[in-house]
């Protein structure tokens, strides 16, 4: 059959080709020209800027304060921190020409910023008066990516960078977890995502960090997905750029930093968590629209069908509902189809026997539900409390669905099985080599120890030599 | 004198040296480690936050969207538009190397997004129903940069560029005039600068464009800025991509497209509109901090002022004033002239005795204002109502200023003695060798055709040929 003619693949059928094809004709995202690269369409970049807006609030609510660094960082900065440099060179674009020119010095474009940051922090602290100092910037970074995947591996993605200096480890180490909190609660209250927090492995840290932690989200085919970051840099980058204060004694100390970020990948695993075989299911407080009209008109009735719908979005909007009408010239099947393709939480039909009798159709986007009809007088005061159990349920959802794919495991039979529908909780030694060799036989490798897991200890699940960390680890397979 | 004896440079002694020391002293902005980048500082991208929220509310209400589209573009993208290409070849940055390789076709760092956003609308447009297509983005450009400096001339600015595309010409030239409207709106309401809406001369047209109309300001210097452009296309991008809509009757038709921008170089704008020799002065709308509050305190009443100072503040912000209590371990003088100097609307100072006398000393940042004595009771209330008045003040003020340096000249001597002090109103022939003649003679170039000009015709200041454009032309030199 021609692509075209069978319709788009069901999640169930093909995971991957499911999202590939849901996230473009869901009008979230577009291929750009270069490759690798995206376009973030109205309806996704809307998305985008809901999160960015609660995040950016909370990250002001606890101190930090925006500013903008350059997009393009001399090449030789990068390499004044060895294992950042490492970590980022095969990922790095680099700016050889410009102004018709071939560049003395090249400039690669930010894959991240620590560096810049790190040699501005270091011109602007002086005194421990200047500390802690807490900036966070909104950005576009590149990386060149072998096998994009919109969302989740592009060559350039938005994101919000921390970047803070404090005066010693205790002042750091508690900013890293301050981010990492922000980010399970985003991840939680907004995107309905269950994250697991938990500390990331030396083999997974960070290129330059002493410790990475980590918010980790199981997808519906089981794989994890690495939603936000946070890492104590020690004083690595402190040493390297320079950042130093002069303490209330008077010695001159080094700072420790930190750095965090979320991301647009964000998006996908809204997509990945909630979607289903009919498209994407969208958590009310992310849905660019919350609720959607459509007007069932038939000839004369129809001026005064979308006059009441339009009626009804005003007041929909006047409780605080973010509302569209949809009056296109479409049959109403093809308009239910479509916006449950592109997730809207509650759809609202509006017939002219609906609207004779006062009533409406509600209909929520959600696998088990049916159709409803509603009083119109109450719709708009119901709705709110609606959308809260919307968003509710999502996250009930979920995190059923995780707790149902993740399995403690001590023997290597099982940790296979599991590792090939979800997340294993096992104990491990802590050698690469051994990470390695479990990579090698089911692709999973370690996600995160999880912070609440208890104390443990023991064989390690695939060598038997004795456990590391005191507690569990989550293997999974990840993007 | 050693550089950091001497003080900061007044405005009337050295306008330039002025301007390039304050941005950086008050906190605004720092260079950056590569050539002609910028580090906007929180001081500063509040500032351009504050903006920013704005202009996105009104282009929302205006029926735009945002997205957003790939940095990277291939260079083959420019050359569609031969003079496109021409007009932005000099300033690239070119990625030529990524992912450890070289790349097979270079990617241009975006100067400005017409290419891949013609690109990808020909993709989505189908129908006439498609349109208008209304776009904008937030994002970051490079243009390299010769003489850079900081604000209105860096390697890199952040900036919205809109794009849209139309049925006709019709629609298209609406929207042009559209964008430039909300422009001039906010430029004077927030900014306080009274800007000018004209036309471009055909050799100040943007790139690729058959007409741009822009917004002029006057800088304290007596030069212009050019504070936003909006570039009405004709059909130059829609064939160069194939940007085509099917018409109700079928017909497969090009599209009229548009693009418009403004920048972080309005910050540079607030900045030479109102600043003085005791340094900013900021437009309420725009300060990040519109009153600072200062407790006088001395020995055993100090924690009782800067509780009172606190309290103040609280009912400040209920009142809806962004407002700092400064209680750091400086002196008084001190302080004061750092907020001068920072461009704080209002300060508030609060002693023991005012406290005891339920009073507060307020005083204004303008070059004229005294001390004055405000019950305390009364400052909440009445601080909107001063800020507004503050507002108001400015704009006023440098539209006088703008009025009193702008001169109708109708003969060359008085047009040099204009452009050396301000803007010269002159009728010119069109002639591209009698502008650059100009330009050799006086520095001054034709910064628009104002859209409110009087029909007036006769000879060329210059040259004395017959005029062009029906109307009077500004010329000035420009930032």
């Amino acid at each position: 059959m021609a692509r075209d003619e069978r319709g788009p693949t069901a999640q169930s059928e093909d995971f991957s080709t499911w999202y590939n094809e849901l996230v473009v004709k869901a009008g979230l995202v577009d291929r750009g020209p270069a490759k690798g690269t995206m376009v973030i369409r109205p309806y996704g970049y809307r998305l985008w800027e809901l999160l960015q807006s609660e995040l950016d609030r909370r990250l002001a609510d606890t101190g930090h304060e925006n500013a903008y660094f350059p997009l393009l960082i001399p090449e030789s900065y990068l390499r004044r921190e060895a294992e950042h440099v490492e970590g980022f060179s095969p990922e790095l674009a680099v700016v050889t020409h410009a102004g018709g020119k071939e560049l003395e010095e090249p400039l690669v474009v930010r894959p991240t910023s620590e560096t810049v940051v790190g040699a501005m922090m270091a011109r602007w602290i002086g005194s421990h008066r200047d500390l802690p100092m807490l900036l966070n910037q909104w950005a576009n970074v590149v990386r060149w990516e072998m096998r994009p995947r919109m969302f989740l591996r592009t060559t350039e993605f938005l994101w919000q960078e921390g970047h803070t200096a404090h005066a010693d480890e205790a002042g750091a180490r508690a900013e890293t977890d301050l981010a990492l909190g922000i980010y399970a609660a985003v991840a939680r209250e907004l995107a309905a995502m269950p994250v697991v927090p938990g500390r990331k492995t030396p083999g997974e840290r960070f290129a330059g960090a002493v410790e990475t932690v980590t918010i980790e989200a199981m997808m519906r085919d089981g794989k994890a997905l690495q939603a936000g970051t946070s890492h104590y840099m020690g004083t690595n980058f402190a040493r390297a750029f320079g950042i130093r204060y002069a303490a209330a004694d008077g010695r001159d100390t080094l700072c420790h930093t930190t750095s965090w970020g979320m991301s647009t990948r964000m998006l996908g695993g809204v997509v990945m968590t909630h979607g289903d075989d009919r498209g994407l299911v969208l958590p009310p407080r992310l849905a660019p629209w919350q609720v959607v009209i459509v007007p069932i008109t038939r000839g004369a009735s129809a001026g005064e069908v979308v006059a009441a719908a339009d009626e009804l979005a005003a007041r929909l909007r006047a409780a605080g509902v973010r509302v569209r009408v949809d009056d296109r010239d479409q049959t109403p099947g093809w308009k239910f189809h479509e916006w449950e393709m592109r997730g809207v939480p509650v759809r609202l039909e509006l017939g002219p026997r609906d609207l004779a009798a006062g009533t409406a159709v509600l209909v929520r986007r959600l696998g088990d539900a049916g159709r409803e009809t509603v009083p119109l007088a109450h719709v708009p005061e119901a709705m709110p409390g609606i959308l809260a159990e919307f968003q509710t349920h999502l996250l009930e959802r979920a995190t059923r669905f995780r707790d149902e794919h993740t399995r403690a495991v001590d023997d290597w039979a099982g940790f296979a099985a599991a590792v090939a529908r979800g997340w294993a909780v096992a104990l491990h030694c802590g050698r690469p080599a051994c990470e390695d060799d479990i990579k090698a036989e089911t692709a999973a490798t370690p996600r995160c120890v999880p912070l609440d897991g208890r104390a443990d200890s023991g064989a390690c699940v695939r060598c038997g030599a004795p456990s590391a960390y005191g507690r569990r680890v989550i293997f999974a397979r990840a993007y």
